[in-house]
């Protein structure tokens, strides 16, 4: 039923398990011609690769993209681009011992009643290992997303019930939380230490934006721009809430606060988040997603065998303490996809119209 | 590129604009043999049928809903099902005078931008009218969710920011606004009353529950049952946020308060809100929406012509203040078919496994 | 699972019985700002429609296109197109006596097989008349080919076993039968005669071209466009044979001969068709498709009844002698529909290349 | 556009190019706890390998599949099956003189006017070394077959102009076409040898029959079994033509005599080739394809380069003189894929009906 495939004009479809062979994407509908390489890839790796700053997993996965299809004298050919990533560090031994519990908060007891039989090796195709072949996917979506000058940045504005205050471009990069407020940034460090000693983790709340999308891409009334997104954001492991816009917010204001006026100067606001009626206005395109905390935690927890038979569970293998800020790219690599996908879609309406202002 | 059709195994294609001849949908996958009635669409459309309570439009629309294929003797016969409602109440006239105008809020600028030409009589495709088409595809997905004894009911629980503070299932239907605080619904009331008499309009949070969701649907890694549910939901005009399970409180606990320990009575808590990993876990399938003010107010606001020129509007045609309760329907409507979709596509794979409590 | 739809970028979704209420089509991807009218519509349907000549139904449906949707001001506006064609002259009365009968050479038996219920009314789902919504649907799908000048043809070049021998092509609009050879075209009227007295039925050739399709449209490897001209007209009920180009000839060639050579005039022949691994190379399409006689005949054949009963059946209802000349519409439509398809789809490259000679 | 992408409840998307890295296919949709192996996968990969009968090309292929995902402890687990065949004896050089030449009969021109850039090494994408994916996906396809006791088989009934007039079981496996025929088996090979040493090359004509297909498989009114297979067939490069049962010849029959009598025992004849209405009637399916000669031959053609300068080519590369008999796989593979994916669509009606016979 193509479950692992996303996209329409610009589709990708992954595959792989955590401690498989490898992991990868074939991605179809990649227009010709454009300069492709394993380093840009690599460097969108990079930013969601494991065993950096205090929240993250040690295992240690070069993540190394495989280019294998669809690439000629390093340009898109048109055919289907097929990147895999070789799983070098996977220790299936220190699963074992799960192989037959449910692991509270994972996919374990939801995989064992869908398929019967599960890959139950460090959680098999429900990892967020699976997500590095969506951000290899999201890097070669951005070639597409490039001449459109299409921008997306991800930050953190929440973690562990720590929420940023101000807003600092410059903040962003210098602490590793990804987080604009750095006395939050702060607070954020030692709220994960302590919870870390506590055997406990942790989650948050990423916003993420894109600015110079054109005017104009969604596919109403079900492939909605934003419905879209919900749905690559919300296919993400760990989200539980996606927002657009004032999202949650929207809610108690009133039509006349929360309309975005057409001014000469643009819209005056953008409470919308770049979206009305599941169609572009040309504003930066703002999106929120609610990360919940990381399942395997240390602390010892309740749960059944596969049996039915009541033990405890402490989970032993590496893994992150928060998934931010590994998440973050993932979230931009999601939106790059989504954005790509309807800039091509619209394309065979044959329309291109300046917008007013 | 079919976006106006949703589902895979269960797909619905809808059309029809808000002044045009006649909305409707055409329903694909639905199993043969199931009883069908006009009785039975026409009680879900009247749930949302305007005309009711002091937050709705004074337009009267009949919504009788036309079964012209794919059913014979009363009984669905696999083949394609064709709904369609006429419109009967629509006076364009009234709407002539906005030919030329961008109202704030609503799609007029997007679509604009999107197709260069839009029906403008009514805010056509992007009307909330195409509603209907879906709690008419939902009254036929109900059918298949029947035998599973699966329910789906939705209340609410804020209105212009007013919150529901307690629970009272029998309350729901006692007040206009379907909320479980009767205390709340009268304070909700006054607030309509209020923001009515200021031209001005309001928005709300649905929660939308289903129970007896068989564990073992969704398909990981895209069409993750949530991530379809999010989709469903942000693709209804009004909605701005979706939330699953604990939603966006689930970014402030810690691994150990978030998970859902497993016991011999089941799960202990139910933040995940029936999804673990993309896939039902057999418990109560919990889901929130943000809905945003209605767009169309009598109050005065700036905008531009379509020629750019700055101006001033008042809308003047029949609107809702507020799109609940009208909305909680479509709500309704929108799980049922993505349970319904999920519930075929798991047949595919052929497994049935007993709930192991 | 969507099997009445068809196309990516330009999809039509088909629905409604022979003696339903009505039959229809929605079209989604449909470009804005077209120029459509019912009478353009009408005219396509004119040319399929029964009652005309020897080999025809007496059935008279004036078959009205009734557009409902995506249309605004005389122009489409790239929302879904409804189109529907009411059932006016549907006699359920006369097919009541084949209720419980299976039909020798019809879907009776495997609808029954596959539903479990079937609307037995002239053949509901499975009759020919669903072609008419095929027709409707690609009278406006030339809409997108007109600016290409792509003009398609289709002629008889065998009906009953009589071959055209020669090829006039202002012969076919002079006789009933739309053959190019007006020779053999007397003679397929002779054999029309004896074998409708006889109270049998005739099958026959048709072929048909595209001229003007630019080179480059088709999706390897499976979305190639033979591939899915081959499906597009094999979906049509009588179809039993596809031929592209030289077909069946080919395989008795040498790759020397086959082979169409590249020269500064262009191809020096077309032995493929117009299609080399799946892509139009700018010369003409050829597409042949071969026709079953019409399994409806009032000799008496063999048969079962749906309890497995043995019994004659001799149908009495109203039905063609031979799918020619009225299918030869339905095959120009469903190339029409493939070419539409594939020109949208190539715009998401972005690619546009002009041809060497 | 997803054009790499074939079926929709079991999907397969392919990927690579002749002298890539590798080509492969990711499967979704197979059911879970199937029986997978490697061996399994690499006897249906020899029955298409190179290097065997006179007809073959020298290129030798070891063609290992590897299976990289989906498994575990040799079962299927029911998330996509990825599986890898490494490019090992491609040598690029000997191609390096046609990457500016257009070669007659091949993809060259036709690439280049999609896509403006080609991986010519080969024939890049467009190569028939592409389905070796095809056949290991059909292998895995088998999988879900073989529960039900169908049978796939292929056998050639024309090379080169010279047809088999008997059949004989036995002989099929016996020479090294395919050919029922032992007579014109013999007479095939002198064929190949004469237009071998004029640096020409042959096509044919290749049945395919299945048989324990149950009766009720297809999704009229275009998913038909009958117009998935056309397509399926007709996507492999060589295939010019395609007939179901009596293909060319029903349409020189009478209703009366193409017509199959349901009787007791059965049908009476099999005409329609196991397929009415696009269902599937439970008898054999029957479908023949007319391959064309292999267009790579090393008789000088006339031909321009791609800066539209007139010149020869004679093909130097290792190539078959003739499709057949590894083509024969391929056709079973697509086979065994289009029944595999409608019988588990199918299964989302829940319907099962015992034959009446």
């Amino acid at each position: 039923m193509s479950g692992s495939s996303f996209g329409k004009a610009f589709q990708i479809t992954t595959f792989g398990e955590s401690h498989g062979p490898a992991i990868g994407v074939v991605i179809q509908g990649c227009p010709p011609g454009l300069p492709i390489s394993q380093a840009m890839i690599q460097a969108s790796l990079d930013k969601r690769k494991p065993g950096q700053g205090p929240a993250s997993t040690k295992r240690k996965e070069p993540d190394v993209p495989l280019i294998l299809s669809g690439t000629f004298e390093g340009k898109t050919t048109g055919t289907p681009i097929m990147i895999m990533i070789e799983n070098k560090d996977a220790k299936s031994r220190s699963y074992t011992d799960i192989a037959s519990i449910f692991r509270p908060g994972h996919g374990d007891y939801t995989y064992h009643q869908k398929f019967g039989i599960r890959d139950y090796r460090g959680g098999g195709r429900a990892s967020a290992r699976e997500t590095a072949a969506r951000v290899a996917a999201g890097a070669v979506a951005k070639l597409v997303l490039d001449p459109y000058q299409i921008k997306i940045q991800s930050y953190t504005i929440g973690l562990g019930g720590i929420n940023a205050k101000t807003f600092d471009a410059d903040a962003i990069e210098k602490n590793p939380f990804k987080c604009p407020d750095m006395e939050a940034a702060k607070r954020m460090e030692k709220r994960i230490e302590l919870v870390k000693s506590q055997g406990d983790s942790l989650g948050g709340i990423v916003e993420i934006k894109a600015v110079n999308v054109p005017a104009g891409i969604g596919d109403p009334v079900f492939d909605k721009l934003d419905a879209d997104i919900a749905k690559a954001m919300m296919s993400i492991g760990a989200v539980k809430a996606v927002e657009i816009g004032a999202g949650i917010l929207a809610s108690e204001m009133t039509g006349f606060e929360n309309n975005d006026p057409l001014t000469l100067k643009g819209f005056a606001s953008n409470h919308c988040g770049g979206i009305l009626a599941g169609i572009s206005n040309g504003d930066e395109i703002v999106v929120r997603v609610h990360v919940k905390p990381i399942p395997s935690i240390s602390k010892p927890q309740n749960t059944l065998t596969d049996k039915g038979v009541p033990t405890l569970i402490s989970t032993k293998g590496r893994h992150d303490i928060c998934a931010i800020p590994r998440i973050n790219m993932v979230c931009e690599s999601m939106l790059a996809l989504v954005l790509t996908d309807h800039i091509l879609r619209q394309k065979t309406l044959g329309q291109k119209f300046d917008p007013i202002f």
